[in-house]
């Protein structure tokens, strides 16, 4: 029987390849998605999409809402930034959720040991990403030794691993590597701060780095040809 | 301005005491109570009356329900054991709830920094327990190692301290400690599985260890008086 792994599937880009990897690496994919009150509460539904396209083993959903702690864009009433470029930016932005990876690692986590499973994937990026601090090499590192030393499993003897296969890629060279697996973005949802149809602003910091991976990686984003 | 300090409140006697001493120390508290879907989720009206007789400047009820991750006798339909001295028990309950103090910490983390503090509080206890792997005190460095890494905050140089004024205390030294300190224990609750009047059931590992904690302080607890 192929091994568990826990993967953080918010239905976003990142996420989806992440897990397409590690299913690649014949993991059996348990998929987390959280809702946590965020303004791109659509992204959930695909999250559900993209779990059917992963025929993933497992699939559960869990209602954490960050609204009552706030400090975001993506969860409050501050405004989502625009038409700018992300990449150049000095500060973490304002879409950054206040220990929002702990938060989703620790609930993966708790999921993982109940499953027995000690994989852990998350579709971080620590290269075109918005500078936040929670998808940083030294981060999952921090949290590996944690999970260990917080668990039954980890006391017995288990040691957790957190995969991150992307976090040195740039967006172009993740998709690259999606379409060459044959990953349907067309599944996907990216923006931060849906239209009330529910389309990609093509304006916040998500969009602007989403069209930038498809125009590097010569490819058309299924999402904007709609 | 007193510095604020997140603590983690349950409604239970160790959260009350370590609110207490956290604010005796100066700290001004903010009180985060959360919801898990636990069998015994009485506590949370104990939490709100706890939190009232602490005078805490600000309180925040987060629902996060672990009943979909299951694994515990707390959240799920596993037996609750009764009638044992945990103390001896050689392994770790089934009471143990996976993750939970890391996920109770991540969210006081991320509130902790949308109110500017660096002070969580948290009434875990490694002498007369249960063996739980998240109480330990090499868990807790952990956890302040992670939380450095994982907010903006630290990347600004923050440096997040979780206290943790009960780690090495027995239950009956934390009981004469606060009854020092004029708390009231029948505005807490700290049975795992309540009967169906919400009382004590006596039996459960909780109940077992607050009965031996208040006969050794050489007091009487006022919840079995009731």
């Amino acid at each position: 029987m192929a091994s568990r792994a826990v993967v953080l599937l918010s239905g976003g880009l990142d996420s989806y390849t992440a897990a397409a990897i590690a299913k690649s690496e014949g993991f059996a994919l348990c998929a987390l998605t959280i809702f946590y009150g965020q303004r791109h509460a659509r992204e959930v539904e695909s999250a559900r999409s993209v779990a059917r396209a992963l025929a993933v083993e497992r699939r559960l959903e869990l209602n954490v809402d960050l609204r009552g702690i706030g400090g975001s864009a993506l969860t409050g009433a501050i405004e989502v930034p625009r038409d700018r470029d992300p990449c150049a930016a000095a500060d973490i932005p304002a879409t950054y959720v206040p220990a929002r990876n702990t938060i989703f690692l620790s609930l993966a986590l708790g999921w993982a040991e109940v499953l027995e499973a000690r994989d852990l994937v998350i579709g971080v990026n620590a290269l075109d990403y918005s500078g936040y601090p929670d998808c940083r090499p030294e981060f999952i590192s921090a949290f590996e030794a944690l999970a260990n030393l917080a668990t039954r499993a980890g006391v017995e003897g288990a040691r957790f691993h957190v995969h991150t296969p992307l976090i040195a890629m740039s967006k172009s060279d993740i998709i690259r590597r999606g379409l060459e697996i044959g990953l349907d973005y067309g599944l996907t949802h990216s923006c931060y701060d849906p239209t009330p149809g529910g389309g990609p602003c093509g304006r916040c910091d998500s969009c602007v780095l989403r069209a930038k991976g498809f125009r590097e990686a010569g490819a058309r984003d299924p999402l904007v040809l709609r």
